[in-house]
């Protein structure tokens, strides 16, 4: 017997999870549809960080089937004249304010266009000007989890705001600067550099290793699990979104290599 | 095609997501039903502060269907011979210990009474002393959630535990002393003053604007959203609940006014 | 009318919620089926401590109904020659690393056996190896929740691995060392004594009562709730999973003995 599959709304936002304001969009997400399954990406953004919602909503969306409605609430000029869109990749769909945070979901080979949304009889009759999460996202959210096509909901776009993510630079023959993209609660450096860059820049300069000087400490090994070799040590690892990271078996890389988000790190091809 | 819809049960309790305390309450609801849709609204309640959980179940409250069952666990009387009771509200349930928790549901203009639950039937056998959110409350949220009566439950009763919360107070001419009743994420100070009391006060003094004073700062404007003006500067707004909050562009109220909750704040009508 | 009942996953994880990775798990659950309820028990199980899960999973499991799955993911040597294995016990399934995170699992009367998952077919092609929780844990917990046996899933094993978890000690005669298992939100000392073994070793002595001495502080008192007696004095209970628990009315039990997970506790039977 072929299963009925509910519609997927995953909800990623700064609010944290001690006020009520995650469980008011929930509820406005039920009031229109009970037929839903609601995940929680992370309520822990950091408040009005644009990039981190970016970056979490890009490396988490592919862990979702398709036809997935992710729901992005970091929002600092909510009420203002910042649109509301809907943007489509991978056959997924992502909703928020017109403020950057789907940035990255553009840059994606699949992105497939966005709308503003305007089709006001989608959303609440006088929405509050502090809470359009609950107000007009959250039902928008629903009627396109439900099904209904994205072109339902406004014109196309095609000027949405992009903010600029730090980028890997070349800064020598053989020499990346990277950045620290974040520190997970392992204490594992996720970086800047996939593997896919990292893949390229290594045949451009006909090298074969990565090195990371940071301090005095040298990271001269790549492995492939967190369990490997000696404790104490760090390594790097291409973790499980592709991403190059620091780890070290049994302590925190970021704590050994006093590294923080927003670090840049010096990587050479060797 | 009519949409199935599923019961919503939401949960409000001081007890963290750290203990298996929330879960084993799920697990009790599931047992009974697994057809109903599970919303945590918060668990972090500060431990036994009944009045902080009778104002957010009071503004999360609007934002649900009708027949959202709320079941709210702040028991530090557990075991005792306070009552478990059945609250009914603007078409809502809310269940829980009657130890003052739904006061603000009692002052709802749509209040339409309250039961001692009393039916042990819907409750689990041989009920653990220290957790009846797992043994009584979850089994009796599951029935109500699938659409059993209140009148099944127990005997109305008139004479619910109340407790009072901080009112606004008149205390000169065009001056009211108001209370902070929270401080959310954002630094946002959440004052006992609602939109409608002030434009009444407003009316009564034949003013038309508010000024606050809080030590050498005054707050003279009052905004629509968080994200207008200079930053900042603290100012008024009337929040998603229709309260009144200062709030601040790009800075945390809070702590341009070093408040926190409880603390007294005085507002002129001029 | 019969209600269908939907398949539950519960997932205990020491991945924090800050992070996406519990996000990518249940979307790799969704992916395989979207009738599921999926239960978080905790994501707050401190990092690697695979004896801490394995007492979480132990104490809520009893809370939810029969074929449930508990998804553990505490999971240190991700990627490495550790077994992925289900266990059964009380006609629930366990399915997580073969790291001991089921140790108290397999001391249950009512354990059934463990097999070693090596059916690739219910997994994703090329796991990450450092996420197993998102490419091989998560769809297969998706199939065994939607009712495909154990059996199906690999070879039964007898040698899961086993970790020794902190045993009560009668250190002379009628005296007993408990250890301290965890302190919960609310400051009870959660201890390793259960009811049934405190019971056993009274009547091995021919005594009746416990005594606790914790530096200056005597614990003297069984009761029955936390609400009972004056405020600020620790009393013994036996909590709603059945294990002696050291409490405090309108106080920390934890802050007023200066007891923390680990610490050794001295029970007189007299």
């Amino acid at each position: 017997m072929a299963e009925t599959r509910m519609p997927i709304i995953t909800l990623t936002t700064d609010f944290g999870l001690t006020d009520h304001y995650v469980a008011s969009i929930k509820g406005a997400i039920l009031e229109a549809t009970t037929q839903v399954q609601i995940v929680d990406i992370t309520h822990d953004i950091p408040p009005h960080d644009i990039l981190a919602a970016a970056q979490v909503i890009r490396d988490v969306a592919r862990s979702f089937p398709p036809r997935t409605v992710h729901l992005v609430v970091v929002d600092p000029g909510v009420g203002t004249a910042r649109r509301p869109i809907i943007a489509s990749a991978e056959n997924q769909y992502f909703l928020g304010p017109d403020n950057g945070v789907f940035s990255l979901i553009f840059e994606s080979s699949d992105f497939s266009g966005a709308v503003h949304v305007t089709a006001t009889h989608y959303m609440k009759p006088d929405p509050s000007p502090t809470f359009h999460g609950r107000d007009i996202f959250a039902p928008v959210a629903a009627q396109l989890a439900r099904g209904l096509g994205m072109e339902n909901f406004g014109e196309a776009i095609e000027d949405a705001v992009r903010i600029e993510p730090p980028r890997p630079k070349v800064t020598a023959e053989g020499l990346i600067r990277a950045t620290v993209l974040r520190i997970d609660r392992f204490g594992n450096v996720i970086t800047n550099l996939s593997r896919a860059s990292i893949d390229a820049l290594l045949q451009k300069f006909g090298k074969s290793q990565l090195r990371g000087g940071v301090g005095a400490a040298a990271i001269a090994e790549m492995r492939n699990t967190y369990a490997e070799g000696p404790g104490g040590t760090a390594f790097f690892l291409f973790n499980s979104t592709g991403q190059l990271e620091i780890a070290a078996h049994e302590a925190r890389a970021s704590d050994l290599l006093k590294l923080k988000a927003g670090d840049a790190l010096d990587i050479h091809l060797v």
